[in-house]
């Protein structure tokens, strides 16, 4: 320690200290002999400020109060009445922090002037922002607990470095937003290199997303589903079908901009959108089918429909045989013409009843539809139900 | 003060001084014995520049005018005849100012010369761009009132730090945005350490999320209740119901991207919207089941419908026998016809009876339903109401 | 000056003379007796950049050519044939401006390079970016005129501080945007503290609000009034106008995401769009009122309808009875069918006619309706109109 | 040059070459006699970045490859073996260049190390990143072409300056986004003071808003054109005529948003949008009046509809007039009861070509008012193909 | 290697020797005689952050760690009894890498301490963010192969420069976003000047797209073929594809407003998202001419309706003719009531089967329009899967 040119001028304040402090220069790190610095960090307040849900970003503000001791800093000596001194951060050495893990990050001092002591030790508090990415499995959203890593450590390069004390470690502000900060612990990656991280837990908030998609879509289900009460003739069904088609595209659309892709492990809520469009659809286009046999009582797309005159022409020729007979009779001109209106009648009545033949059987088909549907809604969601049990998604965040 | 190589050179100029002052590169603090630097913030200048309502962050710009003195700076003698020279903020110590709970920060002077006084006293003022995060109880959004600190403070570790005096302070364009600054006032945190911070204290200006959500809602709510004018067949009201729901549903989620989810203080509006939509979507689905009871007289969905052969093929076969009757007695075949015509127009009166029948059935279920449901829009007013009166949410902002 | 220690070498070069001007060190202010800086604003170019109408918040650049007088910059001596050179800005002092209403400011030189004559004259060109914040009054948006100020100051302080001259003041690039710059001219407040600012006229390029807000709300009335045409029957109006409603609102909604919240002086566009909304509202509500009333005749929603056997039970027994009188005279057989046939054409009859009865009353109501309706259009049009008139909001934005 | 002070220790290798340059503190600019110097921009390179159209504002990235001379940076002397070393860019004089009529730069070098040859020739890289706001006519937009001046000009200061020669002129990267680079040309501005710009020649790539603009509306206007051939019962065309408008509403939104004002020279396209709209609303508005005239055979507003019981009551009276006669006939009885169906029958048909009538006159004008809207089409597509013809807008952007 | 002043006093602490070196003030390159620094990429580690497909910009960070010899930074001597010291990146010389195509970058240490070996090898770890375009081919979207270079090299110009040897390259974090990055490999530009590069492989998760885009327009497709099962009367259809129009609009909005224009290389979906818009309104175009064509039996706009008073008169006359003969009969007043009545259900019957008649005709014109449009659907997809297997869009991102 000699060998930095330790002034001998006489030096009774506090500043004439700093500044002597100062003129030496001190950039670089306090190496000890096996090129190791030990640095304290007594306590770590972490802060999560925002979470983008569709990149997997977890942007925080980590407060790290530090110490460490660096021995050329030290004074000692009789004419010395103080044992604290503050000096300006950017003079002298101090340790710098990086995570590991981190996509962004940026470090500041909390303040200009950092506290040293007598023997040395330095105070020193930073406020880290760093933006991490990590993956958390998001299969059952919006019902997801997860835990990312924030790997706080020091350079560390073959034998020379930073050696971390972790100290305690809490959080703060943890209810805002869509994402809860539940705890924060300190872990240890045993797998692969010993390092310590930061480990947050978190977890969804549920209630926006249950209303905001769940909700507003289940309800469009039950709404499918008692649309069947809706007459078919007409298309009437068919309007409100679309219009709950419609509506389910947006909440899909809603769904799809806000989450991520994960590949195989994507949100069961969108496999499960996909699903109730391709029903809604399906049973749309059944409507639309069954209001067409409703009204002709077949499908065939091909048969082009004839002038079905020969049932017609007949009774008019009956008719006019009526007619001719009753001329060369005289007195039956009177019960012709209500033949005629009987006839009229009648055929009123026959057509009345093979449309009725007709809705009945689309009915039956449609009631038939109904409980198919159904049966289909209550033996999907048991299938959901029990996939949701099971576990089969898992993220490895601690490769960095 | 010796200690420092005071110049000896004879300086008669403003600049030469300031050069010279310049030289000693008094870059720490000037510390006295208690390790204690008095500030004095003589004013404080509060402006809010934007609120983020979801993530509860409040930026501000903070003007600061502070004094305090540096012994090192003064100078005199009787070769100097002038109180005050300029020099440059950056080649000088000056104090740093931090805010505890901000989770953005960022500080520059208002110019880069700064004036000192012949004993030493210096000038300086500072911007203050800050973002803090702090809760607010929305429960009754939007008609919210609330506080929020800024703790402004110097570093103050252990012993050694700044001692801030405050002065004056105000706020200044405190009436545009959806976030109104009521006024600013200096307070003092006594259950933890004393610390004094501005608690700022703020109004929501509810005409806009009046305008943009609760009048649409209500006229949405009021809307729905007078479409039981409507009639129920041919699902005209469901159609005109669901397109209510639908929009509806647009402004419950232009709330919730607004809102915060603050867990068990959520806003009360969106409790509110919640519960209308499920009440929308009971009348809705009720409104179906009634036009299909308006038109089948019964609802069972599982008893396919046969075709009603029998009364009819009776009246045939009564037709057969009248027929087989009048043919051996010939006179009769006119009053024949007029059996036939007649039971059409008996059917035609039973069948639109039986229909007459249903509907009224509808109808009066239809007409008890709105009374169920005004009731229940009536009884659940009287309780929100009430609860609005409560006062159980509570956020403390105060743990910096 | 001559204590600056002004160099003896000889130096015949612009680079020789120019480092050593840079090696002086001259980074204070040169400071005359009186603590003053002259400044010449020779020329100020201002360019509006953007506006925020919703935060108030108007963004410019500025370029702005000064030149002061440094003494200790000036060279004289037979062995200089040359009266410029450059030097680098970051080596010498230059003045700094600040814009005092500003909540973000941005200065940097036009180049790195500034011209010095042998007198000490120092030209210097700077770019400023500014954002300040004034209130316009935006009542009668979108047609709106306003003046803005930007308070170009050095700092000032008690007695030392720059001392400024204003030359030309022009403005470019003025018609793009929403805003447009209409001029910018130097003005003094005199009710303060006789500081110059530079005072920005704007006024709004009313056609896009025009075109996407006034323009189909407009529409959206007329279309309401003129729906009055279609027919009351079967919600077919009701579906109309709530589409008309929906579409409204979402205008509204526009409206009030792109204008401020000004409390008092809010635009009376929004309270517009509020009126009309209801008015849309009530419109709509009395349609689906007068249809149901053109189909039951009443509005009585408490009574339970009852099957009206009665009527219908008289003329069946009038029918048994007739029956029965006619099987034992036997001639009347036929006269008794055309009894009956006669009893349901009368039935029909009779039931169209109170249908009928029913749709004028409901009709001559709706019509009645539609002149109240037009005639509040008009009283509240010239109410409109003549508020417009009227200049009740003032904004002061001259107090920093 | 002697006069800076050029060092007489031997220096072999690069590194003590560069160290003792660099030693030499040469940060003002090498200026000659004429206070000029030569700086010669061999290579060009621009690369449109992004093109907000809205604001007009064209962002681009510029490498400028750049030489001159710098004489104290040669060397000379057998000692040295080589002819070139590098040095950091930070430690010596380098040119700056602006953009004059930039709203927004940044430039940075490409390496930190740049190369000079032993006769003090300097090579230097830079990127530039330049906005510019420039006027483009718009008018007949999305067929848009337009250039665009980069001013890329040293400091320029009466005498003193940066004297730039040109080379090469190229552009990278042109195919992509809304906007197409066609070519990058080194221009001069002869009216006003001899400057060399870049002039940037732009196109509008024309297919996304012909597909989300055009397309969309013509197709709308189309299907408004077809949609005369709708029944005019029921409301059912304007129903879907209100539909149409509000699509419509939703482009002119959407264009609005993406488009610049520019006052006079506007786009056509939302002139051409505001008169669509107009004759879309006509279109729906005619389309009520004409279904109230098809039903009421008037549109007389003010004029109560009274129950027209008169000529009604007359058949009534008929009718017993006629009961009255048969009873005392006895034998009539039968021919009274077909008497009053008849008149039934009679009524009926009479409502019916009632009914035909006015609808035929209301389908008549409907048809009239079809071949108006259609000559009204043709008239104003050919007056809007004349007008893209003409050229009346200029914008000049050489005044900076 | 003498000549930089190696300093002569014992140093033998690790600390003394780093502030010795670091007064050497290193901060030019180590170069050596043929002017090239050789620098080893020991190992390159990419991580794509994010993706912006409308602007084709990929964001990456790559962490690279690196290595290289700096002779002056050795150190021997018996009195070191360590091999390894860390000193402040910011004191010594580092090299700079670039990203050549970049349009955004910025470089930061990963530590600010960094280790020197008694060698003089330096251990350097770099973050390097950077931006670059490039062209994939997105004709198939949303199934998108593609690969983009990162050109990472130092300052190379002619003869001095850096002299990169690339070790291990790998890649994190490769799943999440639309992009997926599936490997990262070194590359050599052969054509050019054998500059290697990274080539970054990457596809497009086709799930979202598909969910949200090609999912949506296709069930629309569908559904605009299956409603040619809704009945034609009454604008039902029409109103049930307009609204089929309208979503689709909306999808081609979301495609262009997510795609680039890469002129003749678009994405073959919009073209497909065009050609589907216009069979679809020309679908819907057709339903309402077949609506008229169904309810007029022909489609000629300009024949005005005359009201068809010939046939009815006749009949009228009939039964006037009828009347007058009755008259003097005297006994065929109820046959002639009867005649009355069988003349207006005649004329029902005949008006019945015309109706019929014209219904038929549109609906034969209906189904043979169906096949047309189903054949043509056919054909189209044929011809699209076709074009999908050619491969004409080739770009070329290796120029720069």
């Amino acid at each position: 320690m000699t060998d930095l040119g330790r002034p001998t001028t006489a030096c009774v304040s506090h500043r004439c200290l700093a500044e002597e402090i100062i003129d030496r220069k001190l950039y670089s790190a306090p190496q000890t002999t096996e090129c190791l610095i030990n640095v304290n960090l007594t306590s770590i307040l972490y802060q999560t400020l925002s979470v983008d849900t569709k990149a997997m970003q977890f942007s925080s503000q980590i407060k790290i109060h530090m110490e460490w001791t660096d021995p050329d800093l030290a004074w000692s000596g009789p004419q010395y009445n103080f044992t604290e001194i503050v000096l300006p951060y950017d003079r002298i050495w101090t340790p710098e922090l990086t995570v590991v893990n981190a996509v962004k990050m940026n470090v500041k001092p909390v303040s200009n002037d950092i506290l040293v002591q007598s023997d040395g030790t330095v105070s020193y508090t930073i406020l880290m922002y760093t933006t991490v990415v990590c993956g958390i499995n998001l299969f059952t959203y919006p019902f997801v607990h997860g835990s990312c890593p924030v790997a706080i450590n020091g350079w560390n390069q073959s034998s020379c470095g930073l050696n971390l004390t972790y100290g305690s470690v809490s959080s703060v502000g943890d209810s805002r937003g869509e994402w809860k900060t539940l705890s924060v612990e300190l872990s240890r990656n045993e797998r692969t290199n010993n390092r310590n991280f930061l480990l947050v837990n978190m977890s969804i908030n549920p209630f926006n997303a249950m209303v905001t998609l769940v909700l507003p879509s289940a309800l469009i289900m039950v709404a499918d589903l008692v649309s069947f009460a809706l007459p078919l003739d007409g298309g009437k069904r068919s309007s409100f079908k679309i219009t709950l088609v419609l509506s389910f595209t947006m909440f899909l659309l809603i769904l799809t901009n806000n989450l991520p892709d994960t590949g195989a492990c994507s949100p069961l809520l969108q496999y499960h959108f996909c699903f109730c469009l391709l029903v809604l659809v399906l049973s749309m286009l059944l409507s639309m089918v069954f209001t067409k046999l409703a009204a002709d009582g077949s499908l065939k797309p091909f048969k082009l429909q004839k002038l079905q005159t020969t049932g017609r022409f007949k009774s008019q020729t009956d008719d006019s045989v009526n007619n001719a007979v009753s001329k060369y009779i005289g007195f039956t001109m009177e019960r012709d013409s209500l033949e005629k209106i009987v006839n009229y009648v009648e055929n009123l009545d026959k057509k009345e009843k093979t449309t009725k033949k007709k809705q009945i059987f689309a009915d039956n088909l449609d009631k038939r539809c109904f409980w198919v549907y159904l049966s289909i809604d209550i033996i999907y969601s048991l299938c959901v139900l029990s996939v949701t049990r099971t576990d089969f998604c898992k993220f490895n965040n601690l490769d960095f």
